[in-house]
């Protein structure tokens, strides 16, 4: 067996054993696979290929190149959940008080964002004091404490991962759903929950652009989960538009806030139902009833504020300062402020993801490279969305920022052109598409 | 245009543009291009394919990567030959010295020998004094003069080709039809003879495994060829088994000295016959005539010892010791020889020639790595070859080195491993399998 010859038959399409898939993964983690063997391989993997068994296999070998946790036996009965990204998702922040508050351990290990996307821990860094790097003691405690604790992900989990997509970040080997599948699970299942819900977005703004490919990504997470032992439910929801009306970092932990707190009106635009029904499923996986029952438990967490307690608590125990949950401007306070307005009256019949993505990006909320500083201030606020109707001379949107090399009157250019106005009514896609349980 | 994009699109199978294979192979070239994008690039290119027309723009990027030479404008009208590889291929030593005593120029610049399969300019230097790093003037000078001359590649001719076999050597991108096509027409261009002959050797012991793909390449060169307005022609050879009947490189120019001379009966074995075609087509494609003719003169130059001569002229002028040319011993005189008995009767069905060719190198006669010293006096003497019967007990082959290093016996049971002997007379494949030209 040699790395050429593994290349060789995948570039074949032949199916890998199970030695094999582990012999590349572990020689490339220990750098004795050089990086161009790789790229050849993850091109070939792209184009012929891999089947459940493989991805079970390549995730697994990934998975335990690095520390592994078993969180169940340190802490109890416990869910995770993980989003494959998009615009505007703030639903960790949600989610994981609704769980708290229900009784279920929510233990997240989060990175940070990268590209137009946003990160967990990027968007509670907004509330001042609050510390993401806990030892793993700490993080167990807070868990145990306030219900959950998010904190960044430590040095050596899944380092195969780390290395294989800084590699399939340039040579265009992304968007491959075997791929895509042993990222996430192997840091999903390293990190040791033993329920596990997946948020598959679908649509423009995702790497999923239609629903038969999440369903695919969905199918294979649902299978790997199967295979290791896990309880694992997938919800495919909706990335054609950015999730809420917020994209940046403290103005999204604003917007998880009000909602926390019940100043959203359930129909008022999809956030609040595919935070329902992430929560609803992450209790029901740890038991606690029915779908409706479990739905009905989140809506009640919310209604009785039980949850924005949860989220008071953890903030406090992560050293945050608790003012800033009341008094907004702690969150950000954008040197800058430009509003948009509506060049003709109509329907926002679109907003294209991926440009209101690279437009807050440009304000300073997001990375162009690893390791760039985030304006915590900057961001968008969607004053319309899609469906609703806005005048000539509207104000559509709001953009922000406090980072005095941002270019505002190109980032109002991009946010003008994401915004799609038309005449008759779009249709309207429901933000929870479908939902997928392992058997 | 970025690089991100271009591997993306031949990822997904699509065409690229012109400039879009120009700015990947040139981006390559001057390093701005990571191996690692080119390593995926070319994974894509290997499994999507590339048309005539991308390939034709591949060849010709990499051809203008570096020096480009136009020999006929130097020397006058002039043909080159070139083979696509094969165990104890000496048909360059024979064909030059033909086409040269019937009044052809053959220029011809040659590389070493890598892996199995050996090269021109290393079988040259077993001839004491021989020289093969001419200046270009030095070289135009012995063409003129002898008719040809064989130097080794200049260190600027066509870099992309080298910095990408480097990568397609590691990464399992070698045998793909647009590659070996743009690698080889690049070099066949750049060296600037107007009329080509190309030997594709088909078989076992070659790349191409089969007839049809080996058509297939043959059409690739052919169509680029004439989109580049050379004139050419693809001779389609067998590669199933050794071509003659010695691998090394001292042993192989006796053999090519003992046809030059005369002394090996047309019917011994497919040496003369591809010698004598190849020849025939390089004379056709400078009007000398039909091929019938052509294979006439090709003879002729034998049978009146013409072709020997130009081949002693040639040996002078580039300071070889011309005795050599009638005492084999100057030429190899092994160490160790062992002789190889049939371990049973029967007739010879098959010659492993990848194993042959493994056992040559063991021997000393190739390279393992880049840079390795050659042993001139080591090789192999099939003294049965395919389709000759053997009693049990007679000697088939005999090996031969000089290298202190070598384990002979590990390369006497190579060598007896690689004869396959059964009951049956195997079927005779034609040593010219076809021909094909450009239009």
């Amino acid at each position: 067996m040699t790395i050429y010859e593994i290349i060789s038959k995948k570039r074949r399409g032949e199916k890998l054993s199970a030695d094999e898939i582990l012999f590349i993964t572990e020689g490339f983690t220990r750098g004795e696979v050089p990086d161009v063997q790789m790229a050849a391989f993850l091109m070939a993997v792209c184009i012929n290929g891999m089947d459940f068994e493989e991805t079970m296999q390549l995730t697994g070998a990934m998975m335990y190149s690095g520390d592994v946790y078993d969180l169940d036996r340190e802490i109890g009965i416990c869910a995770d959940k993980h989003s494959t990204g998009g615009v505007g998702d703030k639903t960790t922040l949600v989610v994981a008080a609704v769980c708290a508050s229900c009784g279920v351990y929510v233990p997240k290990m989060s990175g940070r964002g990268l590209g137009f996307t946003g990160g967990t821990i990027d968007k509670l860094e907004s509330i001042p004091g609050y510390r993401t790097e806990l030892s793993h003691e700490e993080f167990i405690g807070i868990v145990k404490k306030a219900g959950f604790s998010v904190t960044s992900q430590s040095g050596h989990l899944v380092p195969a991962d780390k290395k294989m997509y800084a590699l399939r970040d340039i040579t265009a080997t992304v968007d491959s759903i075997p791929l895509i599948c042993s990222s996430i699970m192997s840091k999903k299942l390293a990190t040791g929950a033993g329920r596990l819900v997946l948020d598959v977005k679908c649509g423009s703004g995702a790497f999923m652009k239609n629903a038969d490919d999440a369903r695919e990504l969905a199918r294979f997470m649902l299978e790997t989960a199967r295979r290791m032992g896990r309880k694992c439910t997938c919800v495919i929801t909706d990335m054609d538009k950015p999730l809420g009306r917020t994209a940046g970092n403290g103005i999204e932990v604003a917007e998880a806030l009000q909602l926390l707190k019940g100043e959203i009106r359930p129909g008022a635009d999809g956030l609040y139902q595919v935070c329902m029904e992430l929560a609803a499923r992450m209790l029901m996986l740890c038991g606690k009833g029915t779908r409706d029952e479990c739905v009905a438990l989140a809506e009640n967490a919310i209604s009785t504020g039980a949850a924005y307690e949860a989220f008071c608590q953890n903030v406090s125990l992560q050293g945050g300062d608790v003012h800033a949950l009341e008094d907004y401007s702690l969150l950000y306070s954008p040197k800058k402020t430009l509003l948009i307005r509506a060049d003709r009256a109509g329907f926002i019949s679109r907003i294209d993801c991926e440009k209101a993505g690279l437009c807050a990006v440009s304000l300073g909320a997001g990375r162009q490279r690893k390791g760039d500083a985030v304006d915590h201030s900057a961001g968008i606020h969607f004053v319309k969305t899609v469906g609703e109707y806005t005048d000539k001379g509207d104000i559509i949107a709001e953009i922000m920022t406090s980072t005095p090399s941002c270019d505002t009157d190109d980032a109002a250019h991009m946010i003008s052109s994401a915004y799609h106005i038309t005449e008759e009514e779009p249709e309207r896609i429901p933000p929870v598409i479908y939902t997928m349980d392992t058997v």
